[in-house]
């Protein structure tokens, strides 16, 4: 697969979501904060207004997948699959570790993907066939000798319903529990890739959650699955891993013990 | 009381410790992650040295108090409180949403505070008889009207024991639970004393954690106290609370339900 202009097309993507979002972080303060009109809401949607265009003009055979304005059929095997805003409450908290994810899937399988943080200018990119980089630099995932050393990351705990927290803790306990990493959506499996964090465990991902995180975990050594072990599909039931060293994936699964 | 010439020294101290702590950010990837020498404790100590040299050069007779190094009484009736990285967790996961907190205690109680992040190059400064600035701009906290609508972040719920935890979930149920923030540490009261948060709860902060971040809240219209609604003090417990909006304090401790 030859994915060299579709890197080049993503991250155009990526510079005119950047465009239309970093006009809104932390603007706004004070005057409102919910509603069809809060700037985020703003900011999401001019962001994947701005990426629909450039497609539309580009690659107008190519289906589309995005978070704020739903699913565009198209006539070929390719759908982009955008998340404008990952980490909302991130951003709306003035945050700047939220991402924009813009993914490539052919024949439904994610093989490119962008998470890119606007107001840091910080992007990483992953794409079957190439090392996953880090602002053009080559990044790779580390090794993990023992789930004890393990540093993992989850955006909250209580995005978790009793079940899938009770499992999560499971999984916590058997990790370096002292440097547990809370918050940060997109932005952990960049750090994953890029070698800082060991594992991200989260439930209740969407498909425009998690598809571009796979090129840019799996492009840097790392792996990414279910709780259970088992490969993503396009209807996975968003109970997502990432490991950086994929050596450790039993002892995951083990410890977060979904089988039954 | 003058603190003109104490906020310029301030900013020095910070300007030294960001020097200090700028190169060891997301260096040393998978070589070492704990012990002695790991980046992070390079950096901590680095910095921490940096601030007292200047200490010791500018105002010998001011005592220190250093989260790495411990206290040096002083002479003065001035105490310096220093925090060099405050977020450790986050700077090892290559988080740039850690900081440097430097605090003057005058008698014993802050007059003077700054957070510091490094590497995004953003600076909260709160004195006595100042207004608070974020890079040199005045920021001010916003309303908020109903606890219901409340913001609520904290750094991590494994921070809390069992009995802390019960209080804290008692309280996010009464915000609005959904943009719930977690991780953060100290960027959270920078966040608040701008606007975009409104309530900050923690359990188990030392002064060195704290000092700082209260002229930084109160100089731009917030409060901080325990987790009963009491003032502050050198020797209180490290249950802190941080409101944007004064206003809200019954409601929050009534939520917290520590009273008995």
């Amino acid at each position: 697969m030859k994915l060299d202009n579709d890197i080049a097309l993503a991250l155009r993507l990526a510079d005119a979501a950047g465009e239309a979002i970093r006009p809104h972080f932390r603007s706004g303060v004070g005057v409102e904060r919910k509603g069809d009109a809060s700037p985020v809401t703003v900011a999401d949607r001019a962001a994947e207004e701005a990426i629909r265009r450039i497609l539309k003009a580009e690659v107008p055979r190519d289906g589309v997948i995005g978070e704020e304005f739903g699913s565009e059929e198209g006539s070929s095997n390719r759908t982009w699959v955008l998340d404008p805003i990952d980490g909302t409450v991130s951003f709306i908290a003035g945050r700047p570790i939220f991402g924009t994810l813009i993914a490539l899937l052919v024949d439904g399988w994610p093989v490119l993907g962008v998470i890119d943080q606007p107001i840091l200018g910080e992007r990483w990119v992953g794409a079957s066939g190439f090392a996953t980089t880090f602002n053009g630099k080559e990044v790779r995932t580390r090794a993990c000798r023992e789930l004890s050393d393990a540093m993992l990351a989850t955006t909250g705990p209580h995005y978790f319903d009793d079940h899938q927290g009770e499992h999560f803790m499971a999984l916590a306990a058997k990790t370096d529990h002292k440097r547990m990493v809370m918050g940060g959506d997109c932005y952990n499996y960049g750090l994953l890739a890029s070698g800082h964090l060991d594992v991200v465990c989260e439930a209740g991902l969407k498909l425009h959650d998690w598809a571009a995180l796979v090129p840019i975990v799996e492009g840097a050594g790392g792996t990414m699955c279910d709780w259970n072990g088992e490969p993503l599909h396009a209807q996975s039931d968003g109970h997502i891993l990432a490991l950086g060293d994929p050596a450790r994936l039993e002892d995951v699964v083990d410890a977060l013990d979904c089988h039954h």
